[in-house]
């Protein structure tokens, strides 16, 4: 049994445990089409959309964002990314190997995108696709999302984003900030396990995807062709097979987005805010600091600087015995920082102070504080 | 509750499905890292190999068939792909989406590949690859793979199989057939959840990945870097974060190998074959006939030829009722054929006459038989 507070997987409620165990149903059960039709409607409500086009993709949250660049993006297309942290990378990565030509807008890690720089590159050339992470995971910093979608699509981008550690635990509004396409994950502030990527196209996004010149390079992430099987707008359903839907890990994100739906997605968004609170009064007692500048904190993924001295690995290891998971920095902040999770079930005062208890034993061992 | 004796997925075990409910732990936890040394372990003994390269895939059998087009296949890359139903047309799309030329060896739906068909084209123009399906879900035809294997190799192609329905149900010998690349799923023989995609690599296969030209065009299967967290040959492993595993059904599959390797492989594939002969006498005697001709006959997915004037659709939900699944045809078999699958723990006496049982009085309530 862990407590797990790192950049997730998070621990799932008992009940969305539980239904990974149900007894399995065939993926063209009229039982399971149910299922998928309400996890649809469900995913709808958590990102804030009317998009008809919202599933989970069969894969991790990885496999949603790729999903995105393969079906939005041909070979010659010009695509504008902003880069703040590892996850910012991933996505020009995936769109470079989408075949685009793409340009970066980067900070340093720590920073966010000025909108301002977004409007400017457009205006030099225009682009088929402004991309950027919402909640940056390797630097724990917000991107000023609704500012630079409006300024992407008065230059007639379509935007998308990453929005794998932000669903479901900070205001996300696809449609009311106007984002074309959508990617998150099962497993952080969502509650489910790891292994379903969220997404979620509006209209403008299908439309472009309905009359590319060229199949996208993947087959299984293939949204023409996986809305046969998940029933496409207006359309009668074909439920057509396109590949063996993962019941299992339906069933549990289903249970999951039924648990958020009860708390209210906006209480759990306070929730999660309130969490955050806590950890950092918490983290300033024991004579600690955070990384990420406060005007850009997320309140889900906290990444701490790691005092002169303490070795990282001897105390994330020390944690662990304690049956407490945390992170290690990523990139330029290996052994610098932590990255300390409060996401689902663990954005809880009670959780918390067991996490700051456990470090303040572990920091005295290593001869810091106290 | 349901009996699924369709193509898949078939019931887990429900130690299984205990499985999936256990306490998550974190992708990085040394518990975790050690469940997934220990499946790559068992799929290789599943698979017949001592391929090091040898891990599920985070998504559905589907992924693995396209992890392996997509990094054996680049661009101007010469294909040769046998087909005899819909999962072999699968193969052959994919190996253009991944920008190879292909070259396509059909037989009809029911058929099998000629092995000395892929010779005489392979004498015609040499082909870096060469994929075929081992046992086609679509038909329930079982192909040559051997043959075809030592051939393809003579005129130095790679050979990679589909092995998504015959994997732990039928002998699979990646080694002795000298295979390069193979992929299958979870669901079906091997007896977990959908969810994963187990494949093989060979060292022929991964020195040619690893001396591509061109960067796959998919990251989230892009290999070169999965085996940066799975951990590569020889190196020192280095766990460095790809994606989020998807932890649970790792634990499922973990758990569903650990089962065949009590039974033992080959007792299950003979228990797979006693299970076939049963439903096939049961079949006769009920009047009904296997549309797949006997000498190549799959033994876990029968397909049974509809009797003149019975109604498909009403025949299959009647059965549903009953809490049985069997599945209809596909392509140009829909309507004309059932598939009955008769996989892992449903390959049972027991169960074959349960269903043979409610097929007998469903029927006769359509006025056929009795």
């Amino acid at each position: 049994m862990r407590l797990l507070m790192g950049p997730g997987p998070s621990n799932p409620d008992p009940r969305v445990l539980a239904a990974m165990a149900r007894p399995m149903v065939g993926h063209l059960d009229p039982y399971f089409l149910q299922i998928m039709d309400d996890t649809m409607s469900m995913l709808r409500t958590v990102y804030r959309t009317e998009n008809h086009h919202t599933i989970p993709m069969s894969g991790t949250g990885t496999s949603g964002l790729e999903t995105i660049m393969l079906n939005l993006l041909e070979p010659g297309d010009e695509a504008v990314v902003g880069v703040i942290g590892y996850f910012g990378q991933r996505l020009h990565e995936m769109a470079e190997r989408a075949g685009a030509t793409v340009r970066v807008i980067e900070e340093p890690f720590g920073g966010v995108i000025d909108p301002q720089r977004v409007a400017d590159e457009m205006a030099k050339r225009p682009a088929k696709l402004v991309a950027l992470v919402h909640a940056e995971t390797s630097t724990g910093a917000a991107q000023p999302i609704p500012e630079v979608a409006a300024l992407a699509r008065d230059h007639g981008a379509l935007v998308a984003i990453d929005c794998v550690t932000s669903l479901a635990g900070m205001p996300v509004e696809i449609d009311a900030w106007g984002i074309d396409a959508a990617g998150s994950c099962s497993q952080k502030c969502i509650g489910a396990p790891p292994g379903l990527g969220p997404v979620t196209f509006g209209p403008r996004a299908m439309e472009v995807i309905g009359s590319r010149t060229s199949k996208p390079f993947t087959w299984y992430l293939d949204l023409n062709l996986l809305f046969q099987y998940w029933g496409d707008s207006g359309a009668p359903k074909q439920r057509a097979f396109h590949h063996t839907a993962p019941v299992s890990s339906v069933y549990a994100l289903h249970e999951a987005l039924r648990l958020i739906l009860e708390e209210g997605l906006e209480a759990r968004w306070e929730r999660h805010r309130q969490a955050h609170a806590v950890l950092v009064q918490g983290l300033e007692r024991l004579g600690l600091s955070l990384f990420t500048p406060a005007a850009h904190r997320l309140p889900m993924l906290n990444v701490v600087n790691i005092p002169q001295g303490v070795n990282d690995a001897a105390v994330r290891s020390a944690m662990l015995e304690r049956g407490i998971e945390i992170a290690g920095g990523f990139g330029p902040l290996k052994g610098k920082t932590w990255r300390v999770g409060l996401m689902g079930v663990n954005a809880d005062p009670e959780r918390i102070e067991t996490l700051l208890g456990a470090l303040e034993e572990v920091l005295r061992e290593q001869g810091f504080g106290g």
